[in-house]
C-alpha cells in the first residue's frame, strides 16, 4: 500500500485496534464470571450476575459488525478523521454501557441499543460521501472540501451528553 | 480516494447502508418489544412474541458479518455492479424471514438459515475473481471481461423464488 | 483494482472464503440438529446436544467480526501472506473448539475463549504497520522490509499447540 492510502486507513484502522482490544476486556469479563459462577466450564444458566455479563456482551457483540461497516465506510467515502472521532465516542459509550449494565440494581439495567446518535452520524457521513460521489460523476461539482469541512465542525457536538 | 476506486466500492456502500438501516428497524423493533413486555427494562425470558422477535434479531445478526464480508469480496475481486444486485436481493430475503419469524403460527417458523443460494453466488464471484487473478498471474491470461458479463447475466436469475 | 492492490487482498480473501464455509458448516450443524430435535422448527430450548451446538455455534459466531477485521487490518497495513497463514491456523483452532464443544463430555468443555494467541499475533503485526507508517511520516525511516522479514520468521511459531 503506498503512503497515501495508508494515510486514509490508519486512524480507522487504530479506532479498530482499540475496538478489538475492547472485545477482549468484554470476552474476558465473561470467562472470568462464568469460572466465577461454577468451576467446571462455559454454561449459559447460571447465577444473576453472569446472565448480566453474558447479555451485555451480547448485546455489544450484536451492534459490532454494524458498527465497523459504518466507521469504515464514513471513513473511506468522506472523511478519515472525523469518522475516526466518532469511533472513539462509540467506544466510550460502549464502555459505559457495558459497566452500566453489569450494575447492582437490575431495576436500572439501560435499554438494548446505545451509541444511536453516533451510528447516525456516521451514517449521514456515508450517505453525503456518496451523494458527492454521483453529483462529481454526473454534473462535475465537487463538494467534498465542504462535507469535510463541516463533518468535521460537526463532530465535537457528539461530545454533548 | 479517487473517483475510479470511489465507483467500486460507491454500489457496495450503498447496499451496506441499507443493511445498516435495515438492522437498525429490527434493533428497533426488539427495544419495541422488550420494552411492552416490560416496563422496566431488557430482559431475555419473556413473553412468547418477545422470545421469537429476538431469535429472529439473533439468527439475521448471525449471518450479517458473513454477508458483509462476501458481498465486499465478490464486488472488489470481481464485479461490483452484480454483487450490490444480489446484496439487495438478500436484504429482500431477510426482511421476509424477519417478518415471517414474527407471525402468528409458530409452527410455521421458517428455519434456521436463509438466503443460501444468494451467499452461494456471492461465494462464486469471489472464487472467479481470485482464480481469474492467480491465471493473470501464472498464464497472462485474463478472463475478467467473460466472468463479468456472465455475472451480470446470472444475476438476475436470483429473482426466481 | 490493478493487479498489484488484487495480489495484496487475493491471500486475505482465500482465508475470508475458507472461514465463510466453515461458518455454513457450523450453521448446517445447528439446523442439523434443531431439526433433529423438534420436527416442526426453529426452538432455542431444546435437548442437552442442540443447546451444546448452539452455544459452540454462539461463540464461534461472536469472536468473528473481531477475527476478520483483525485479519484484514494485518494484512493490509503490515503484510498479507503471514496474516492469511495466522489466519488459517486460527480457523483450524475454531475447528477443533468446535468439535470439541460437541463432544460427550460435559465437564471437558473448553471455555469462552480461544484462538487468543493468533488474534494477539494479527493485533501486533497492525500495530506494527501502523506505528510504521507515523515513524515514516514523522522521521522519514522505513522498516517496513524488517518488520515483514520478522512476522514472516515469526509466524510458523504459531503451530506450536
Amino acid at each position: 500500500m503506498d503512503q497515501d492510502t495508508l494515510g486514509t486507513i490508519a486512524p480507522l484502522a487504530i479506532v479498530t485496534l482499540i475496538s478489538v482490544v475492547q472485545n477482549a476486556f468484554f470476552a474476558i469479563k465473561v470467562e472470568h464470571e462464568s469460572k466465577h459462577c461454577n468451576g467446571k466450564g462455559f454454561q449459559r444458566l447460571g447465577s444473576s450476575a453472569f446472565d448480566r455479563v453474558y447479555i451485555a456482551n451480547q448485546n455489544c457483540g450484536h451492534t459490532y459488525p454494524t458498527f465497523l461497516a459504518m466507521l469504515w465506510c464514513a471513513g473511506l467515502l468522506c472523511s478519515p478523521a472525523p469518522a475516526a472521532f466518532a469511533g472513539l465516542v462509540y467506544l466510550f459509550v460502549r464502555q459505559k454501557y457495558f459497566v452500566g449494565y453489569l450494575g447492582e440494581r437490575t431495576q436500572s439495567t439501560p435499554g438494548y441499543l446505545f451509541g444511536k446518535r453516533i451510528i447516525f452520524f456516521l451514517f449521514l457521513m456515508s450517505v453525503a460521501g456518496i451523494l458527492n460521489y454521483y453529483l462529481v460523476f454526473f454534473f462535475r461539482s465537487d463538494f467534498e472540501k465542504y462535507i469535510k469541512m463541516m463533518t468535521s465542525a460537526i463532530s465535537p457536538l457528539l461530545l454533548i451528553p
